[in-house]
């Protein structure tokens, strides 16, 4: 189902609504070609249009295109994690079901989002309460449209590939540690083996039934908390997240130092930072409790690194998590 | 996953949230039991709940129970086909998917719409414009429930009955019809027996990809046209659909019309009216164009028997369907 391209690809323009970010319009050879579609619907791409409060009235927009098409009719997103999550659950519930096509416009979403099948609306202030498991049909990889992102877009999506890598066996990681080209040539190189290594594990568990995907969350336990609270971009939390994994995993003797520090050069090497912006413990605190891998008794489900492709899930008391975080700088 | 009941069961209050409908208050034993859950919600039933400018406010309102609750939460819908379609769809929904419990306290719905997973809301005019497919975990079956329904209740399940017994294979319809029991001990004594048979058929198609559950579409050609422009009763509409259809069949030598005679002269045995309320022409033909089981050339798809258990699908022209009902006194 995936389908890599250097240039937009022809698509039925008559059975076709697209759903897509209007910040593309700026892209020229982007203009051209989405004027060609008689249906579409362009939306200010962010968080605020997963906002369950807008679904009703963009519901019956694409209805309304639904009704006037109906033969084969698919839906294409063109955007990047917040336009693919809203057009996913649209596709995903209209009729019970209509053809999704992705195509991710940035790097964090062509790795990630784009891939697996989950959609989402928000309840503000809480994120990601509605949504369905529903895989598109088809994604496709522009190379000419992720090029055209800005560079700091493909920093971010860095995160989630050394995550997958470090998860994955250890070819990739290897390949990956001795890259030096630039991130977006990185990115273009591994987007494949990434996406294949993402959907080895969903494969496992593609309606999240079992605990398989939860080595997915490698180093997502501190970036769901700096990304909620600081508003980083995701891919820079995961980074720093898996830091902050690394580091735990080694205090643990999960890993050695010096393995650690091989990982981490690697990653400073191709672009991360290591920062710090410690968050008050309360608010960590009732951060960590939002976290949806909870076990019943309420620990934390955390994701320890033993080596290359060697995952280790632990249920962990929040103080356990709070006292490492004060160590590392994460608590003030 | 069926759980038949003679009164309403004990069921753990402080995880679930129960969905229900208004009416049952006025039941003394519902009142009894419903005052013991905390978190419950209560919708005057009726098609008006499923419109889809509803849902935001009622998600919210399912959420706010959901974050007080969250451990082990799961959704009850007490109620007959819109109660069930709502909160299926809301349960499929919130956070990916929560578990979900029927308890149909209509006839018709526990024959037909609580069993197969179909979830729905309108975008008025049109029904069932949004859904998902989600089969509940668990379907109580509560005598109590079912027989404080009023008799003409009662009635309108019979039509669903006799089609589910006519496509199933012989042994279901020969037992049904020699029944003389009164309509309510007749559908508590075959309910089983007609879910199972309709299970055997949804499990060939579970999601609907193929055409298989099309056969459960026996008699709905004309149902959904009387039902929508008449706002005839779902069952009382299917009873005249399958008459419709069985008559249609036997004038094409599909089944003979003495084998028509004795399947209609145990349906008018066992209440069965057969009456005509006859439409105009241009609007027949608008509401048949609706019709979902319609081919790529325009034709519908209709469910002839060619005897017990033995269902012809064929596409028909549009005329062809509008000359049978003005031959059958459904076109004026």
């Amino acid at each position: 189902i995936l389908e890599f391209k250097d240039h937009l690809p022809e698509i039925e323009t008559q059975s076709t609504l697209v759903i897509y970010d209007s910040v593309l319009e700026k892209l020229d050879f982007f203009s051209n070609w989405i004027n060609r579609f008689p249906h579409s619907i362009k939306l200010e791409a962010g968080e605020d249009i997963k906002n369950l409060d807008h679904f009703a009235p963009m519901m019956k927009q694409v209805h309304r295109h639904y009704l006037k098409m109906k033969k084969g009719f698919q839906i294409l997103a063109v955007g990047g994690g917040s336009v693919g999550d809203l057009a996913g659950f649209i596709a995903s519930t209209l009729k019970r079901g209509v053809t999704l096509i992705h195509m991710p416009s940035t790097w964090l979403s062509s790795i990630d989002s784009s891939h697996g099948g989950k959609s989402a609306l928000n309840i503000p202030p809480f994120k990601n309460q509605i949504g369905t498991i529903y895989v598109a049909e088809k994604v496709y990889l522009i190379k000419d449209l992720l090029f055209s992102q800005p560079e700091f877009l493909a920093d971010d999506a860095m995160g989630e590939l050394w995550k997958i890598a470090l998860i994955e066996d250890k070819s990739l990681w290897n390949d990956l540690s001795q890259s030096n080209q630039s991130t977006k040539e990185i990115l273009w190189r591994f987007l494949e083996r990434a996406i294949e290594a993402k959907w080895k594990v969903i494969l496992q568990d593609p309606y999240e039934k079992n605990k398989r995907r939860q080595v997915l969350n490698l180093g997502h336990t501190l970036a769901h908390i700096i990304e909620g609270i600081h508003g980083f971009n995701h891919g820079e939390s995961v980074a720093l997240g898996l830091e902050f994994s690394l580091n735990f995993s080694s205090e643990r003797d999960y890993i050695s130092d010096e393995f650690r520090d091989i990982i981490l050069s690697v990653m400073k090497k191709q672009g991360f930072e290591s920062i710090r912006k410690p968050i008050d413990e309360g608010i960590f605190l009732s951060s960590l409790l939002n976290d949806k891998k909870r076990t019943n008794s309420g620990e934390i489900i955390f994701i320890f690194l033993e080596g290359l492709g060697a995952i280790k899930r632990e249920a962990l008391k929040t103080t356990e998590i709070i006292e490492f975080a004060r160590r590392e700088g994460w608590i003030q």
